[in-house]
């Protein structure tokens, strides 16, 4: 039964969510869920129904949409108003129509929060923990309840917040999460309150934390070693303020340096690759020094110890990064790097197995790409470009640019108008095209004479739509040589296929241009288009 | 005396500057160390002089041209070679070289990576512990031993491991740092060796832990409640692979939450504009959700509890955000915001203290701007030209801009010519004035137009030259919309001063120009120049 697992309970999509910039559409979180399953958490807490239509929409669309292989949903709401029945309140009502089997309820469990905020008593509150939490067991779903506040309080009025937890294991629920809300705690009391709180309940506690004082997942490692069974947190530990608790570094210190099961599947090997892909939903630049997934994590400078490294890598790691799915980066030839050149391929439709030389060419054009700041795990279809070339032995040539220009114009006060335009010059069906597209910035220009420029000669290029455009300055160089990244994803509407192009260099307009022209040779190559001379 | 202190120790300059992707300069660590001692740190440590020449020049340049408050320098080096006297190690005798009064020494305690990595027994390790710690206390230096490893070697081989502590102690170390060198250690861990060891040799403990298990604060704090006495981190968690511990959550933390004063002066309370200054130097972007000093650290999402939070702002805040410096963010229009704008004043010479209203339409365009991805406390110069705007009830007109054109063209396979041209027309001392320049990108392009344009009237601009351009896409904003804020510097060669300042919006060139005109218009009105009409 439930009462003898250990929970990973994911809420990226609902506190993650809480970011500051980050605002992710129901499309999103719809993107998002899939990995979070495959990862292999348990629980996916989706949003908070009825309260945000967003949320609400999300669960209708979940329902059908979504086929999770391990993990269940959870709908985040809070405990009936004071003075109304649970059955008649329409927030909680909201909760049982999204169908989650699974309901967090948040309450208050400090005195003063119920004073003050909430601006009723005691009583009343511990009323509406207990109505809320019987009324939805009784219709059948589980309940979680988040236990607000829970450490303030319990600082303030020891017996009030146990009370608090009481209530709600008394009427049905299956986990007590003991919340920091204002990550201010500090591991030792972390591991004193929970266990003070485990005696006195005797229930299945979970902890909830926030890194407010850099702690979030030394209090969450201590919550579990004081008997919590149900952690919360997000993925890259994403939350409002300072963040939630990491769940990746906090699972893979409980798997890899205390022994512990969590994930379903190979989730702990697949979590760096899980963790970029999120990260290119929600658009927040990864954490270069991230624990266990981030780019910097398995880094070493060459040094004095450079060949050391190379003979005991054990000696200088604290774990082995192929266990989270992370590369060490200084062993740029290796074997490593071969394997995962060839298992992309792989994915793609390659067998590179059998051809040694290829994949060497080809790991080491990543390798150098890679130094200069290109990356393919977001820009899958400019790497299967790259893999075709060495393949094939030369460029797809449906097209050659000859040259182009932008210009981008300004009359200060006059803000409104179209302010950049770009020609192209270009060979396209055995013709030389000139084309000219305007545009409100220099990449939207060049994207519009591109497109006019091969319509003539591909009229499938019309069905192709730019998507996103993201731009990253990699803050490795300094001043006006600094690198600039720019990924541009596509959609082909007819087919309904989307794509992901990436192009580098110090100037934004030329790396846009790299990925505009590799979207259009990819979207034209699947389409099935052939060369037309 | 020394033993009774507490020693909070810096190692920015030197293990921080081991993360990927920061390069500093010799000049940025000059222009580093002296915010170091503003923040109150007891030890700078400087670099590895001997070791690396930029480090040695370091030193000797510090020795003259640094004046600290209270922080001592600290050079970094490790015990001498096997089989060669401390006295003739050339390494060693560098490190007396670099006049440093304190020399922190690396040494290994973990007998694999005396045997696998140095070669040599664990016997002669032992006696290069005890030979270089007793030349350099003999010499007059106040000694740190670092012992690398130090965890795992003691899980591995705990006797080992106290031998090398006991014999730096012996030899006259003031300190024994214990080094979590790979980072992946747990805080139960962390107390359980500190007290042993600290039972073992009852010598002054110091805790030097990196963040690969996400626990680098909770380390350090679990290292200081069993008794360690010397903290070690660097600022923003700078350092390699994950990083080091963040030393300012680890002071704010101690000071806080545990009630100890450890750092000099107001070093608290400056923390978080010490933090930002610094990572302008590195330009590493600030980590938003960074404890404490980040920009979101004590930002609250608008949502059910907006007034609660008002009114009772205790109840949802660990800390007092101007503790450390920090603001909390809802609050936009508060006396907080007014006040800080008074003090920027008056550092910068003016009196706001009677203009109420000067200074809330001041306040206003600042938060105005500052939601629009502007930063003035990298930019003190577009702040003063904002500030006169209010005062003087209009903009400074040395010229006014008709219109600039940028035009970038590229022919592929072609990359060496310069590829932007830029024409700007300006009102310049009473005439229309046409110029073009060629540049390496767009912006340096529109920079040598702009100078062509204006040296005729005004001659001086040839003393100010450009000497950094940092961009970054604030990651607040999606796809072809993402703001982009662009930061100029400038020096005057005449006079040797350098000002700073920004420009931001959709468009990379129409900011850069932003940030350019103020730049220049800052330049002429602080050469005493007169507008030429």
């Amino acid at each position: 039964m439930a009462s003898t697992t250990f929970d990973v309970y994911d809420t990226t999509l609902r506190d993650g969510a809480q970011q500051e910039g980050m605002n992710l559409s129901v499309a999103d979180k719809l993107a998002i869920a899939p990995l979070l399953d495959e990862l292999g958490v348990g629980y996916i807490e989706g949003g908070w129904p009825g309260a945000i239509p967003k949320d609400t929409e999300f669960f209708k669309r979940a329902d059908k949409e979504l086929d999770l292989r391990t993990a269940v949903l959870a709908a985040f709401g809070a405990t009936r108003k004071p003075g109304v029945k649970a059955s008649e309140d329409v927030q909680v009502r909201a909760l049982l129509d999204s169908e989650a089997p699974v309901v967090t309820l948040v309450a208050k469990s400090d005195i003063r929060h119920v004073e003050r905020a909430l601006r009723t008593t005691g009583e009343e509150n511990l009323a509406m923990i207990t109505d809320t939490v019987a009324f939805l067991v009784q219709e059948g779903r589980r309940v979680v309840l988040d236990a607000e506040h829970f450490f303030d309080g319990y600082r303030y009025d020891r017996d009030y917040a146990l009370r608090a937890a009481e209530a709600a294991f008394t009427a049905g629920a299956e986990v007590v999460t003991l919340c920091d809300t204002n990550g201010g705690m500090l591991p030792d009391w972390v591991h004193q309150v929970v266990t003070a709180v485990g005696e006195a309940t005797g229930g299945r506690l979970g902890m909830h934390a926030h890194n407010d004082s850099g702690c979030a997942v030394a209090n969450t490692l201590a919550a579990v070693s004081a008997g919590a069974v149900h952690v919360q947190g997000t993925i890259n530990g994403y939350g409002e303020r300072t963040g939630n608790a990491d769940l990746l570094t906090v699972v893979a210190n409980l798997e890899l340096k205390e022994g512990r099961e969590l994930l379903a599947g190979t989730g702990l090997r697949d979590m760096t690759r899980i963790a970029h892909a999120i990260s290119e939903i929600t658009n927040i630049a990864p954490f270069a020094r991230q624990p266990y997934v981030g780019s910097s994590a398995f880094a070493h400078k060459a040094g004095l110890h450079a060949s050391a490294i190379k003979v005991d890598p054990d000696l200088y790691q604290h774990t082995d990064p192929l266990a989270v799915g992370n590369d060490m980066r200084m062993l740029i030839s290796d074997m490593a790097g071969r394997a995962s050149i060839e298992l992309k391929g792989r994915e793609l439709g390659f067998d590179l197995a059998g051809q040694g030389e290829v994949l060497s060419r080809v790991t080491h054009r990543v390798k150098d790409a890679e130094a200069q700041g290109y990356t393919y795990d977001a820009a899958d279809a400019s790497f299967e470009l790259l893999l075709r070339e060495e393949l094939d032995g030369a460029r797809l040539a449906y097209f050659t640019t000859e040259s182009w220009r932008v210009i981008v114009e300004t009359v200060p006060g006059d803000p409104t108008d179209a302010n950049a335009e770009a020609t192209v010059k270009m060979h396209v069906g055995g013709d030389r095209v000139l084309a000219t597209g305007e545009g409100n910035g220099p990449v939207n220009a060049l994207d519009h004479a591109l497109r006019k420029a091969l319509l003539p000669t591909y009229p499938e290029v019309e069905r192709f739509e730019l998507i996103d455009f993201k731009v990253r300055i990699m803050d490795t160089q300094h001043g006006t040589d600094a690198v600039t990244r720019v990924l541009v994803e596509t959609m082909d509407t007819g087919a309904e296929t989307t794509w992901s192009t990436v192009g580098v260099g110090p100037n934004l307009v030329e790396a846009s241009w790299e990925a505009l022209v590799d979207s259009i040779v990819y979207g034209l190559l699947h389409a099935g288009v052939e060369h037309r001379g």
